[in-house]
C-alpha cells in the first residue's frame, strides 16, 4: 500500500531518528514539538519539515507520561488520521486514550519500536536506530485491517521487524527483558556508593557490562517503570523469593542443603542465558573467535582488517581490547568457522600473533 | 632482583596462561598436572616444560577448594621455596595453610592476579591474559620484604599491575565488584527461564550485558561464593533490602513516597556507576565517541581505519554493531576529544557518513 503523508509528534531521540530513517526512503515526515529548538535542529538534521499537510498518519514521540493525552489530542485534531505512538509501556497508554478520545480511539493503535540510546534529544539521534530491531505494534479490537498494515509496511520500510501483540503481551514482555535488568543493573550499582576506592579499582569487565544500564536517565525510566507495575511487580517478587534462599543459604552455609540452591541458582543462570536468541534474531548463529595481538598505533587495526579484507572474510563482530599503557591491543574478531582455520593460518603466516 | 626458577602447579586456563606470559619474557617455568592431557598439551602450547629444577618460586594455579591442600603440600616438597596461588578468594586459603603447614607457612603469600574468561582449560591460554590487569599480592605477617619483592617482580615482568592488599581487604573487595554481580547476573538470567519464546524475542543488548556473566562455571564459582560467604553475606542482605523497598514500592504505587523510592534507586545507580574508574585504571578517562556508517563487506572496516590511521588518530577502543540482514554497520569509535571535530570533518569531506 501508499505511504501516505506522515506526522512525528515529538522530535527527541526517537521522533528524529524515524524522521531521519524516513527521509533516507525519500519520505519527508511533517515534524511537530513544543520545544522549538529541538524542532529546529531536528529539520536542520533533516529529519522533516515543519509539520503543515493533513496527516494520514500521527506517530507521537513524546515521555511515557504525557503520550495518551498528546495521542487525544491528535486524535481531534487530525479527524481521518490513524494516530500510533512509540512509548516503551502500552496498556496504561491504551486505556488512558480511550476515556480522553472516546469514539475516536478507534484510530489509535499502540506501537513501540524497540530502540534506544543512553542519550537523548535530537543531537542523539540516528537514521538507523531501529534497523534490524523488533517494532512491536499493538491494535486494539477496533484497530483496521488498513491501518494495521499501513504501521506495518512503514517499519518495514525503514527496515525495522513488526511483530503483532496485545498491549499486555508486550507489557509483560518487556517488563522481562527489559524493566527488571534496569532495576536489578541499578540495585547492583547503587551498592557500589558503599565501596572504597581500593575495592572500585579491582573492578573488571564483569561488573562493567553487568551495571552498564544503571546509567540510564533516571526520569525516563520512573516514567516507564511506574506505568508498568502490573507486569514488574510480580517478578520482582521471584526475584526476592530467588534472593532470600540465597541470602539464607549464605548466612547458613554448613547447613545441609545451602551449597545446592547456590549451585541451581548458577545452574538456572546457565540455563537462563542459553534462552536469550542469537543477536542475529532467531536461533544462536555460531560464529568463531579469533584473537589478534595488534601494536597500540594508529594504522595497527586497519593493516589488519585490510589483510583480512583482501582474503575476502567478514567480520561479523569485532571487539578491541586496549591494553592500557601497553604498546600492544587485543582485537576479537568473530567469524564464520568455515573460514576460520584458513585464516588463523594466513595470519600467523604472515606475521601476526594469535593468542 | 633475579628472577629464579619458577614451578607453576595446575595447567589449567590461569596456569597455562602465566606460563605463557613467562615464556614470553624468556622464563621457562617448571610445570605439574595431575591431568597428563592438560599438562602435555600446556607444554604443546609453550607454556613451559615439564617440572624437574628445584623451584624458589611455585605457583599453584589449581581450583579454590583443593588450593590450600596442594600448597602445603608445595610448602613441605619445596623446602627452601616461597610458594603462592592464584585463587580469588583469600582468607580461607591463608588460615587453612597455616593449619595444615605449619612453620613452612611462612613462606606462603597469597596472591590473586585478576583475569580470566568464561572459558577454562589449557586451551583457552592467553599470553596476554593478565597484561594490564590487578596482581594483588596478600602477604602474610610472615612473609619476607624479599618473597614480596620476588612476586612483584614477577607480576610487573609479564605486564601485571602488583597491588598490595591484606587477604580481608581482598576478600571484602572481590565481594563487591566481582562476586555480587555474578549473583545479580544469575538471580536475572534465572527469571528468563520462566519467559515466554516470544518475550525473549524482544531481548535487546541491555539484558544481554546485564546477564552476560551468567554464563560463567557453576562448579568453579560455588568454590568461590562459598569460601567468601562472611565479605558476601552482608552485601546481598544489603540488596535485598533495597529490592523490599522497590517491590513494596511498586505494590503501593498510588502511596506517598513510593515514586521518591524508586526514583532514588534509579538515581544510586547513576551515582554509582559514575564510581567505577575508566578502562584504563585510576580516574575516567572521558573520549569522544564518533559513529561512522560502513558496508557490510569485506574490506570496509579496514579501509575506514585505514583512512583514519593516515591521519594519525589513535582508536582508543572501537565497537562494530552489525545490522543484521543488512547492508551497513555501524563502527563506533572513541577518540581524544582533542582529535574529534577535525576527524569528524575529514571524515565527511571523504564521503564517510557519521550519524
Amino acid at each position: 500500500m501508499r505511504l501516505g503523508a506522515i506526522k512525528i509528534v515529538g522530535t527527541g531521540l526517537i521522533g528524529t531518528s524515524l524522521g531521519l530513517a524516513l527521509a533516507r526512503h525519500g519520505i519527508k515526515a511533517g515534524l511537530s514539538d513544543h520545544s522549538k529548538a529541538n524542532l529546529r535542529l531536528a529539520i536542520e538534521y533533516g529529519a522533516g519539515e515543519e509539520a503543515s499537510e493533513e496527516p494520514e498518519l500521527v506517530i507521537v514521540c513524546v515521555p511515557p507520561d504525557t503520550t495518551a493525552e498528546v495521542v487525544a489530542e491528535q486524535l481531534a485534531k487530525h479527524p481521518k488520521a490513524v494516530v500510533t505512538d512509540t512509548a516503551s509501556v502500552k496498556t496504561e497508554i491504551h486505556s488512558r486514550v480511550a476515556e480522553l478520545a472516546g469514539k475516536d480511539a478507534s484510530r489509535y493503535i499502540g506501537s513501540h519500536p524497540m530502540a534506544g540510546r543512553e542519550k537523548g534529544g535530537p543531537g542523539s539521534a540516528r537514521a538507523d536506530l531501529f534497523f534490524a530491531r523488533p517494532w512491536v505494534i499493538t491494535p486494539t479490537e477496533n484497530s483496521s485491517a488498513e491501518a494495521i498494515d499501513f504501521l506495518k509496511d512503514l517499519a518495514l520500510k525503514i527496515g525495522s521487524l513488526p511483530i503483532l501483540m496485545s498491549a499486555s503481551e508486550h507489557d509483560r514482555a518487556v517488563a522481562l527483558v527489559s524493566h527488571l535488568p534496569q532495576l536489578v543493573a541499578s540495585l547492583l550499582a547503587a551498592r557500589l556508593l558503599e565501596g572504597q576506592e581500593s575495592e572500585l579499582n579491582l573492578t573488571g569487565q564483569g561488573l562493567r557490562d553487568t551495571a552498564r544500564i544503571a546509567a540510564s536517565d533516571p526520569n525516563l525510566w520512573m516514567q516507564i517503570l511506574s506505568q508498568n507495575a502490573a507486569a514488574i511487580t510480580p517478578l520482582i517478587s521471584k526475584l526476592r523469593e530467588d534472593l532470600e534462599l540465597i541470602e539464607t543459604s549464605f548466612h547458613n552455609l554448613s547447613e545441609a542443603g545451602a551449597l545446592a540452591r547456590i549451585n541451581s541458582l548458577l545452574e538456572r543462570g546457565n540455563a537462563g542465558i542459553a534462552r536469550i536468541p542469537g543477536k542475529h534474531g532467531g536461533k544462536f548463529v555460531n560464529y568463531q573467535q579469533l584473537t589478534i595481538v595488534i601494536d597500540d598505533s594508529p594504522g595497527a587495526l586497519a593493516s589488519l582488517l585490510t589483510f583480512i579484507g583482501e582474503i575476502g572474510v567478514n567480520i561479523e563482530d569485532l571487539k578491541l581490547e586496549h591494553s592500557p599503557g601497553a604498546p600492544i591491543g587485543l582485537v576479537e574478531i568473530q567469524i564464520d568457522p568455515a573460514s576460520a582455520q584458513q585464516l588463523a593460518k594466513q595470519l600467523t603466516d604472515n606475521g601476526w600473533r594469535i593468542v
